[in-house]
């Protein structure tokens, strides 16, 4: 099992711990945000008007997109929903086939300064530590015990493995499931102070409560585990959990005493990242999205399979430009670096929402919405974005 | 690739060959129809009116199932649709939870006297053929040339591997799937003389009906290729591509001349039988179906994670009694084999449809259901069911 994880463990290492598995890069630089026009290949060049919300009758003079500013990318999204959802407009798509993708870090959900499904990792290495008294002197156990991230990561792929395996797996799903709702119930994210739960981006709720209301399927696409990610995702999306596609680890079916369960193995069978989105969307989905969103070069290739595909399309960016409400990152960031997919998008004419230009708001209301004062908030680390602020 | 593929060669082998890859058994015998009763761990005990569509209130007098012969079978499968939709009721379930699962050869369709998978590969090289004319003294071609499937398989693993390279590797996902429509808009049955997208099971294709008229999502979990239903289940059975889970192989996006393909590779992913329906429910629905149908002891389980959880449960075998209007297999069948699986109903109570007992019709109206004459059907296979006919 080690062996096959081995082969894939450079891009799981990505999948958990970001680029910083192999470097320290300088602070994130921030481009000037880059809005473009929606992607649409049917030769529709009509106005649209706004689109209708097919489960919202009684809201049609409402503005479906609230937390959006209006410009060019708020324009963009409710033309594109108008047009595959006018009978008779060149750019039509029959609602089986209104399949849209999103990615989850930096897009639907913060993953700065470190990976929400990291933050897992490290709580849950501290939570089971009582048990484990071998963990005080054996790394990479002892550099996470003392909040050394960096140091913890120096042990390379058998360390990340092995912490992989005394979190992630050598349970049953269920277990797995009711041990990732309890961390979600109470762990908190140290710059907003709010529960990691809301840390989710109202525009993007908006977005994804717009497509279903015009007959979209909404699909996670995500670098994170997949059943890291379906204890949450109906409450927080509206995404079932069969609607959730990610990093998928080997899973055992076994009769313990006659009581079916499937067991977690410490080993990883698909990664879905970078050249493995289009892939799991394939394998999962079975059909190209017509509408997909991202925010980092892992994004690359599923708004490139989504973009090459004949008919009205929707592909856009989700530009990390606001370094007050939340995080400015980009180019050079360890975590959700955006490189050569913006490239593209400026090339390929792709969307690029600026979260500081387009967005009204970052977070949902009616949470600690104010960050924390410096005295609540974790110590500053010691080397951002790596170091672990104890919780 | 081939290293990989070897690993879950011998469950693949299985997947389109059947056992046929190792031995030559018996001709089938058939058991006496073992209807039981719903499996159902609520204490509900209340006898269950007939269930309420949803999506026809006009039809509330219809019978749901008219396929289907009166009888205790018919009466379990409309009380646990009752049950699971009837506010209040101890059995109730919530929608979202409604999920149901169906294994595809031989519940939902026919896999006598070979998967029509099966067919596809050999009706595939055929037509390969004359591309290669090497094949004319090259095994495992040869043989299948030739129509000597029992020879053909005589080259184990490295033979199998072979036909399905050549068969559903090297191309795109896009032209492997026109490939599949352009096979199944011509290829017939060898007994019933009618399309194979006609061989489906009338009372099935009202039981997927029925369920999803009360809220349920059906889901196809088989051993096949996810990549080769897809393109039909639709049409077949009113399930969408994103809601099929099958055996899948290793696939590989890449750009060419700048456009974004998915290419087919010959190499296994994921082996979708026997402990591995589990799995792949959990990988792709990531929730414990609450219905499941299957027909052989590939299916045993995912009958047994179904029936393992909490609630309400219908478990429920499709037993092929009919030897007259389809083919009487059970115990001893190189293909479909229902052995384990039939012992574990007995003694678990879930439900064994007999083909004979509780079923009307057997294949949807409409179509040529006398079977064709000797004369128009093909020649007599010289060792059944292992020979191939031409068509």
């Amino acid at each position: 099992m080690l062996r096959r994880a081995r082969i894939v463990s450079g891009a799981f290492c990505v999948w958990v711990f970001g680029s910083a598995c192999a470097s320290s890069p300088p602070p994130a630089a921030t481009e000037p945000p880059q809005p473009g026009p929606v992607v649409v290949t049917s030769p529709s060049a009509t106005p649209a008007a706004p689109p209708v919300p097919v489960e919202a009758p009684d809201k049609l003079t409402a503005d479906p997109l609230p937390s959006w500013k209006d410009g060019a990318t708020k324009q963009s999204i409710l033309g594109f929903v108008a047009r595959v959802t006018t009978a008779g407009d060149p750019g039509f798509v029959p609602t089986p086939e209104r399949i849209a993708t999103f990615d989850n870090d930096g897009t639907l959900w913060s993953e700065q300064p470190i990976y929400i499904q990291l933050a897992f990792v490290l709580d849950r290495v501290k939570e089971l530590a009582p048990a484990h008294p071998e963990w005080k002197t054996k790394e990479p156990f002892k550099a996470v015990l003392a909040g050394d991230l960096r140091a913890a990561l120096a042990g390379g792929e058998k360390a990340m493995l092995e912490l992989v395996a005394a979190t992630h797996a050598g349970m049953t799903t269920e277990d797995f499931e009711q041990t990732v709702l309890r961390w979600f119930s109470t762990a908190k994210h140290p710059k907003y102070g709010r529960l990691y739960t809301e840390c989710v981006y109202q525009p993007m709720l908006e977005v994804l409560t717009l497509l279903r209301a015009n007959g979209f399927k909404t699909f996670i696409v995500s670098g994170g585990g997949i059943d890291f990610m379906r204890p949450v995702t109906e409450r927080l999306y509206g995404i079932p959990p069969e609607q959730v596609v990610g990093t998928t680890g080997k899973l055992r079916f076994e009769l313990r005493d006659g009581r079916p369960v499937i067991v977690r193995e410490p080993a990883i069978l698909f990664v879905n990242d970078r050249e493995g989105k289009p892939v799991g969307i394939q394998n999962h989905i079975g059909r190209r999205p017509i509408a997909a969103f991202g925010n980092s070069d892992g994004d690359q290739q599923m708004l490139e399979w989504t973009a090459g595909g004949a008919g009205s399309r929707l592909v856009l960016l989700v530009h990390h430009t606001d370094g007050e409400r939340e995080v400015a990152y980009d180019r050079t960031s360890p975590i959700g670096k955006l490189d050569k997919a913006l490239d593209e998008a400026k090339t390929k004419g792709w969307l690029v929402a600026s979260m500081k230009d387009d967005w009204k708001t970052i977070f949902p209301p009616g949470n600690t919405a104010v960050p924390p004062t410096p005295k609540a908030a974790p110590a500053p680390p010691a080397s951002p974005p790596l170091a672990i602020a104890p919780r």
